[in-house]
């Protein structure tokens, strides 16, 4: 049996489309939402998300306003425009594209930015919100991540899930969804014991380790869902390079249930949970929704 | 082979007594720290509490605040004393005890806490930096039931542990100190399919679920440390009642490694542990150690 594919990329797509009609119905009514993105410095593969991220908040129907700082850009000066940003009604999410240069703690800018306007996250308000089940902004891949775990079903309840990797951005808010959605969950990371013993007892396999093809086909349980979030760029024996996830896909797409592709997985879901995140953020400053 | 005792009772008194030390150099610099205890009505279980817990701060050389209030005050009468304790600067730690009366929104009194100030750890700031191995304030029963491990074993790197329950004030943090502490962690809960088996693979296990001897003597790894988070009142067959935890406790004793009893195990922790984070709280707010 070959796997199920969840196709992130039309997943992705489908959500831009509602997001879009969201949109228009929040700009009639005079609340067009607006979402601040932060570049310092000129890193390539920074560059090209910022310049992804300010077109598919235009294609949504969104404003979208592209801050772009020298690399010498000190902490003071990025500080002060984080704080015109939250100050700014027109302005529902803020994003400021990682990293940044040495001479500016992202920690410290990170916790600048309002909790509300937090659309990536990351804030320790939104962490603790998501960890209590209290609300909260959502880190955009972990979400994205659920969403695609969702299309395939819809009751979670009583299913072994591992995560294997423990970061802030991608495992540990993994967990806490798995969580709420009442699967019995294990963080596994590089000190686990036994991963494939582990991962072979998973109905939802999360791998964000980022670590090349590393998860075999026969770490799978027949049937699992399997989701890829590692996006990683390997050299082949033709010299080529190309992009693998951290699952083993062929090995892996024969034994699984359903499983993500790399690219077109995960990936397309990031940019489009952060405008979801960006949406849900204004109709909630906006008093359109409740928090 | 009978499992080591581990008598939270004793490690309780000590870390008292530690702390003792630190307040009294504390005060000899003019740092007295001060715990604020807030009592709202007359429930029988939080009276005992608070008075405990002000015996105790009085006992390590620390200066007590109660403030006991009528089960009729409202919710901005509370918010204002919230207020007023936030501004003093004697006081270091606020705790407003649990159950509060109908009229009142625990959720809201809890966020009014400064966050430097929230020696229970529930406020979200402090769950997000606790999650994110940022600092923060742990709450005092998982943070207790972390020092009662770490007298077993010191290096916990690789071990399986298994939380069950997922509750934001102990299982969640639990979780997180046990992953910053390099173990694979699996958190199971009322979902879980197959729990004994699940727990027989535990190096730690956590009860923390509130049913009396619901862990039997079989589901228990042999070797295991057990920690027995529950405190349960039951009627023996004799009419009698008598406190229990969430372990079977003689079962558990007969294949665990290590394991706490029930009471005298995680219970003396708890208040040490609030201690602990109210001197740990007057040291980084009053500036003598870096937060």
């Amino acid at each position: 049996m070959v796997a199920q594919l969840i196709d992130g990329k039309a997943i992705a797509a489908r959500l831009r489309q509602d997001l879009a009609v969201e949109v228009a119905a929040m700009t009639a009514q005079g609340h067009r939402p607006g979402l601040a993105v932060v570049l310092v410095g000129e890193d390539p593969a920074s560059q090209v998300y910022v310049r992804n991220k300010a077109r598919q908040t235009v294609e949504v129907g969104m404003e979208s306003f592209e801050y772009r700082l020298p690399a010498s850009t000190g902490q003071d000066e990025l500080l002060a425009l984080v704080d015109r940003l939250n100050a700014d009604p027109a302005v529902d999410g803020i994003l400021v594209q990682l990293p940044l240069p040495p001479q500016i703690d992202a920690t410290t800018v990170l916790r600048a930015i309002l909790p509300e306007k937090d659309v990536d996250g990351f804030h320790p308000t939104n962490v603790g919100l998501v960890a209590t089940g209290a609300g909260g902004i959502v880190p955009c891949t972990p979400l994205g991540s659920m969403m695609l775990i969702e299309t395939v079903r819809r009751d979670l309840a009583g299913l072994n899930a591992v995560v294997i990797g423990r970061s802030n951005i991608v495992g540990k808010p993994m967990v806490q969804l798995l969580l709420a959605a009442g699967c019995t969950v294990t963080v596994a990371h590089s000190k686990t014991v036994d991963l494939p013993g582990l991962c072979r007892r998973a109905d939802i396999l999360v791998a964000a380790v980022g670590r090349p093809e590393m998860v075999r086909g026969d770490w799978v349980k027949p049937g699992a869902i399997v989701i890829d979030v590692g996006i990683n760029r390997v050299t082949g024996a033709d010299g080529k390079s190309r992009l693998v996830g951290d699952v083993a896909f062929a090995e892996a797409q024969a034994v699984a249930g359903a499983i993500t592709p790399v690219p077109g997985g995960v990936g397309p879901m990031t940019i489009a949970c952060l405008l979801h995140n960006t949406v849900k953020a204004a109709a909630v400053r906006r008093s359109l929704v409740p928090a």
